[in-house]
């Protein structure tokens, strides 16, 4: 798809929709504004007038309340005013095309979409079709793209890890499916990260998963060997009836993370997940709520990310060029 | 109906429920109001403070997520808070009658209700039963009437066409169930439009539809000829399946708007819709997209002309008396 | 359940779950601060801005649009930023557990959770769980508590009446299902109320009643002979199908609250009901809406209550110490 869709002919970062064709720059822009908007939400008053008077649509086809609710208090913590639209029981019903519903909000002055749908490529096409000052957030599409969750995550990193170049990061599980995963693997790279793995049963892996540049690993063991970061993915248990995997509990014993297999990552090694967990599919409780677990900073991270976003395509907040230094 | 009831004892407009009884000089201030308010939604910051600490209830008996979503952001806009009450799924399901539930929101200190109701006559039925304080809008009930959406398509009209007395509108479609036709037929004749048209198949028109102040057409042709404006109403699918339409196909071959049969109006005609559209089944896709259709205008402008109605039955903004000159 | 739960180390009140082991004097003023805020309501500003930056999570395990609606307006009017979770249709429908919900919203920074849940014990869970910056109030949990609905009747009671030590109410209805009722109990004997009554059937009797500080009466007519209030409760549709009850009709003829009935107590007795009612199950419409009902103003009470909860526990305003004088 085409990328440089996210940039107006300024080159300011307009849309959100993936991490692909995103500077290393504007990706560290993007975590230093979430930065100081992390402190924001330790105030007392948690808001800042940012986005004052705007109108933000969270334009969901796929249901997602956590997801929804992280773009929903981003939003009103940015000031904003919040419109969330629920489609599945919305004006679809009545038989109206998906350009015809986005033609038709709109007209309603809003600023911004935050678009989840489970088309891949979604995101992109509303993005070709709004007004010029419509700006779309990309909130998850199909098992293409998921960019704020893979910047929570590398703000996530930066914060407990610092420099990139010096990490390995391993990504354990349905690889195949996951839009996480895709937007993680571009982030990583674009950040420089020193080695990105992956680390799945042959079923679920991409074909010529080598090609995204990463090490490809189908040994959970040999796969976490010396790693500073283990992204856990949730198992979608819709592929267990399936032809990708035999049974959950054989799942969870050749892929499921284990203190035991925690203990071949590097001492100081931190655990993610994107949410919500299958405790005893794809973690073990005592991971996922043991010392190195980052799980729930991460959704605290969550909303200083998207306050980030939100803030640099509607109000050019911390604003930046593509490619080049500020 | 009593139609007395939408002002208080000093004349001042205290709910909106129809367009019948209204004054030209009214729909004229509320125009005018909408007209302030349209450069709102064009500022950076979209909001004014008109109707802060005012709370307005959305009260929908009836599945209408556009509707409601225009209202919801028009009382945000003027700063209000805004409760989303569905009473399809809430507290009737305990069995608690219509009034009961009036009372019950009523009591906390609420100042709004907009009212969606499958029944002709439910927001005149709430309006007569509120406490003093509290206006009601209708936005739409039953076949009876949907008095915003004629106001906003008179302010589309306007911003067009200007002065009424020299326009010539046709209303296109089902007539007999249409609360959209009703209530722009009496708005275009208080407003002292030149002429109004309806055209549709004799099933779909009221008896006596003369009686309304229109001049009857069942052929589409001679309906739109030398016309300003058309006005195509919303084919509601429920009819086919009834006695009332033969097919889809037969219906659009006799009275959807192509673009051969635009070029009968006026060159300069425009075409409205009140949404959502049925491509090909009262309109053909090339009129909707094309040059002379306004229908996104008029969404935009449904914002603006519930701001004001909201603004002038609450905060007495933009005053005036029922009948008098101001 | 551990009611010291609700403070603080330093005694302040930090939870709001049930009325058990709270003092008079902090009922008191949890009603001297709904009192203030009772003025807010009828200001033309209905908005204060003391939560202003804080995040309100309503979290309802249970359908209870009335509940949700007068916390939802209680927080807007305290300028706090609300988020509506319907857990029903939310995460735990992808299997997540009740605490990894709690964790992932907390972890959102939110302030407050105000919990609805169908078993008891579950918003007592809850605040025994959340991080030491988070407030949890009890919106409802099973047949336990309902604390706030407590403190609006007694805030009621003591619009009308006055001091409570020369006050007799009778309490009518379904005694053993009832979260209300239990709670006013409570409330009542803390505020040293003269006599508390209980009026019901045996089959809707908890055992051992008296203990609970209760007179107890099986026949309608001798528990309202000379009270002040008389408290009748909503009787559950479903009790009727079980072994409890034999019939709407047959209940209504012994426990039905009727004018005749009524004139056994005082002449200026008010008559409560937390709503919704069933006109002519428990209580006749000529006594629902007669010159003795206080019904709605319980509703508008409740708005002043919350906001006074709400802002004690979590801005310390109107701030208390557990057992001491102020």
């Amino acid at each position: 798809m085409n990328t440089s869709i996210q940039f107006d002919a300024t080159g300011k970062l307009r849309h959100f929709l993936t991490i692909d064709g995103l500077s290393r720059e504007l990706l560290v822009r993007i975590m230093d504004v979430a930065e100081s908007f992390s402190s924001v939400t330790e105030q007392q008053v948690k808001k800042v007038p940012l986005l004052r008077g705007k109108t933000i649509v969270n334009l969901f086809f796929e249901n997602s309340t956590r997801t929804r609710n992280t773009f929903e208090l981003a939003a009103k913590r940015l000031s904003a005013d919040v419109l969330n639209v629920n489609i599945a029981t919305s004006a679809t019903s009545k038989g109206e095309s998906l350009l015809d519903t986005i033609r038709n909000i709109e007209a309603m002055s809003v600023d911004m979409f935050v678009v989840r749908h489970e088309a891949s490529g979604a995101a992109h096409f509303i993005a070709r079709h709004v007004a010029p000052h419509i700006s779309v957030v990309n909130a998850g599409d199909g098992s293409h793209s998921h960019p704020t969750q893979a910047m929570l995550d590398m703000f996530t990193i930066r914060q407990y890890k610092g420099d990139f170049s010096k990490l390995k990061v391993a990504i354990v599980g349905d690889i195949l499916h996951s839009r996480v995963a895709r937007s993680e693997i571009l982030a990583l790279n674009a950040l420089g990260t020193e080695e990105v793995r992956v680390v799945a049963p042959k079923t679920l892996l991409p074909i010529h998963a080598e090609s995204l540049g990463v090490k490809v690993f189908h040994d959970l063991d040999q796969g976490l060997e010396g790693v500073d970061v283990v992204v856990m993915l949730r198992l979608q248990k819709e592929r267990m009836s399936g032809a990708f995997l035999p049974s959950e509990h054989e799942y969870f014993s050749y892929f499921g993370l284990t203190q035991e297999r925690l203990a071949k990552a590097k001492p100081d090694a931190i655990v993610m997940h994107p949410g919500p967990i299958n405790r005893g599919v794809e973690i073990d409780s005592r991971v996922a709520d043991g010392p190195q677990s980052v799980i729930l900073r991460q959704v605290s991270n969550g909303i200083a990310v998207r306050m980030a976003v939100m803030s640099m395509v509607l109000g050019g907040y911390g604003e930046t060029h593509s490619g080049g230094a500020v």
